[in-house]
């Protein structure tokens, strides 16, 4: 290895550990012994292999990856730091968890990973179960550099190939083709794929906040609905934006320029120190100020990261205080049924203690041209 | 509706009618009282909505769809012979499931779709639980005629798209950016997804049998396996071809022809009323008197529908009788690690009580001009 190799090596490995302690504070918290972590997610943000046949185990003071055979030389190659343990395919792992723990031994394992034929297995070994909600994501919620850099760069590629895919649209062009050809740039543009279903929602469907695209043709003067996000090395970007071909409709551009204010407030009022509620309430009254508060029919934003239960959230019931390195999505909408409707949506970060945009592309009406 | 539709209404109806029979059918053999249905695959097959708000109830006079008032409109609009029951989107579903049936009831659950939260909660309300293992899955074997044309449909779609994508190989092109293309024209060609992450494996990364796209580059003489299948209402499709660009090295020609050769005997062999491990016997046998044995290192096939725990499987442990209008994927494949790989898979209907493929595209080894 060269030198610059040894240091990032040597870094990486500071930041896994720095998680791992992170996580073993759990045992502590909910008084256990140990902590089982099925979850690919929280199995990929320490480092280890994210297959169905690998299970981690974290005491006080070791850390075990225990799998069958299929994976041994791929953890030689590309983990460290973790005690591996084999077992034979045919054989259940409980039976290797049971033998690296004492008797009676308090465990708490991922109530959200465990199906209940398995729970009855291990009750059968005897573990006495501890079950955990959502202690691992909440450790998860401030986000370090590296996690940081990589949905920065997620949010670089969105914007790259947004530009490119609103270049292609025209009048009579089908939600699914922009839906298609978004997850074709994509790819090309070196995302895994995308991290969700895209929406594309034109004309009177932009009132439906989650309108999966269909086979309606986009039509001139209307407005579409493009929310779309790409995953990178794990990590997430997710944005929205509200185009039109031609020239809106008079009531959709007010709306339009109600929820743009909407989204530059909330952005605005993001910052350390107050809960996920207060944003959300605050871009909801100014709103609800112009007219259309009831047709705001969903939580503001939630967090970004990896993309599975990730914190916090900004809605009415959200009490989760805003922290240093957060990210969390800011996109609000208006949808009014048989009219349409519009959303704008940026990821936001919590650095030195305010909200800053990770996306570029810009917030402005984009009148495309009538082709 | 014109009469033509009322027809229509009619025939679906029947179809969704015999589907619920024949899941009715598991409260005899497991001797419980109702059957809680959450997993989408089965509330799609029959035909009722997917959303994760809805469960189906089944006892032996009724059929429930259990609904938090979010699907009302469109449990009205879009679904047919249930009786809707809505609850308080704050109240658990399980009040509602309480309401309806017996005190002490026996209720048989998806054991794959059960948590362990909801478990220990569905206890609490005192139900005398039985778990389902894949009896559900099971009664979804042989496939009715609406089910055929939409696999049927999906298989075309995948043969055109390929013929489209191969057009496009070139020297130089990424496995990813194959793989993105793959994924474009099937949705422009109407599909709504890929049914499952597709496999683009070239030269010596052909040795892995599911290899994910890289961004390794294809080169002349090398060999390229491409497996991929798209979702078509619901319906999968699953192929694979490999081809080479400009003419193969002789092994991998000899290779290529071998399991050419074992897969037109698998396909010959599929028959009513044997077992899934007799055709995955014969053609390993083939293979191995060829001297390849120790490389065909997975399962002949498995079943093909809605992707969701489709039966038969083709294996050395399928004791599964084969029936009229199964259908299965028969895949043999030899993989030389250093060297690469060759896998050759159609999807095979049983009709008139043979085998019949249902995909078109060639079997010869399909050498590309070098661009």
């Amino acid at each position: 290895m060269s030198n610059i190799e040894i240091l990032l090596v040597y870094f990486l490995g500071k930041i896994m550990l720095k998680r791992i302690e992170n996580f073993r504070k759990i045992l502590n918290e909910k008084n256990v012994d140990a902590l089982l972590i099925k979850s690919k997610t929280n199995k990929k943000y320490i480092g280890a292999l994210t297959g169905s046949g690998v299970k981690v185990l974290i005491t006080n003071d070791k850390i075990y990856q225990i799998m069958d055979g299929r994976y041994v030389n791929e953890a030689k190659a590309t983990t460290s730091g973790f005690e591996n343990v084999v077992f034979n395919q045919g054989n259940s792992y409980l039976q290797e968890v049971k033998n690296l723990l004492k008797d009676n031994c308090k465990l708490a394992i991922e109530a959200s990973q465990t199906l209940v034929k398995e729970y009855l297995e291990m009750n059968k070994y005897g573990f006495d179960l501890v079950l955990l909600d959502n202690e691992l994501e909440a450790s998860r919620k401030c986000k370090d550099d590296k996690e940081i850099a990589l949905v920065k760069k997620a949010c670089e590629i969105t914007d790259k190939i947004f530009k490119e895919a609103i270049d292609q649209i025209r009048v009579g062009m089908k939600e699914y083709e922009l839906s298609a050809l978004l997850q074709y740039l994509a790819i090309s543009n070196g995302a895994s794929g995308m991290a969700f279903d895209t929406i594309v929602a034109s004309g009177e469907r932009g009132a439906m906040p989650h309108g999966r695209p269909t086979d309606r043709t986009f039509k001139e003067h209307e407005l579409i609905t493009i929310d779309f996000g790409i995953t990178y090395q794990g990590y997430q970007s997710d944005m929205t934006r509200t185009v039109c071909i031609g020239t809106p409709e008079p009531e959709m551009k007010k709306i339009y320029d109600i929820v743009k204010e909407a989204q530059q407030k909330g952005v605005d009022f993001i910052k350390a120190g107050i809960t996920g509620k207060d944003v959300d309430q605050h871009v909801r009254d100014f709103i609800t100020e112009k007219g259309y508060g009831e047709y705001f029919t969903h939580g503001l934003g939630h967090g970004m990261g990896m993309g599975d239960g990730e914190l916090p959230l900004l809605n009415q019931r959200s009490s989760t205080i805003l922290e240093e390195h957060m990210i969390m999505s800011c996109e609000p909408g208006i949808y009014v049924p048989g009219l349409g409707g519009v959303r704008i949506e940026d990821d936001v970060l919590i650095e030195n203690g305010v909200g800053v945009p990770l996306n570029k592309t810009p917030k402005e009406l984009i009148c495309l041209e009538v082709k």
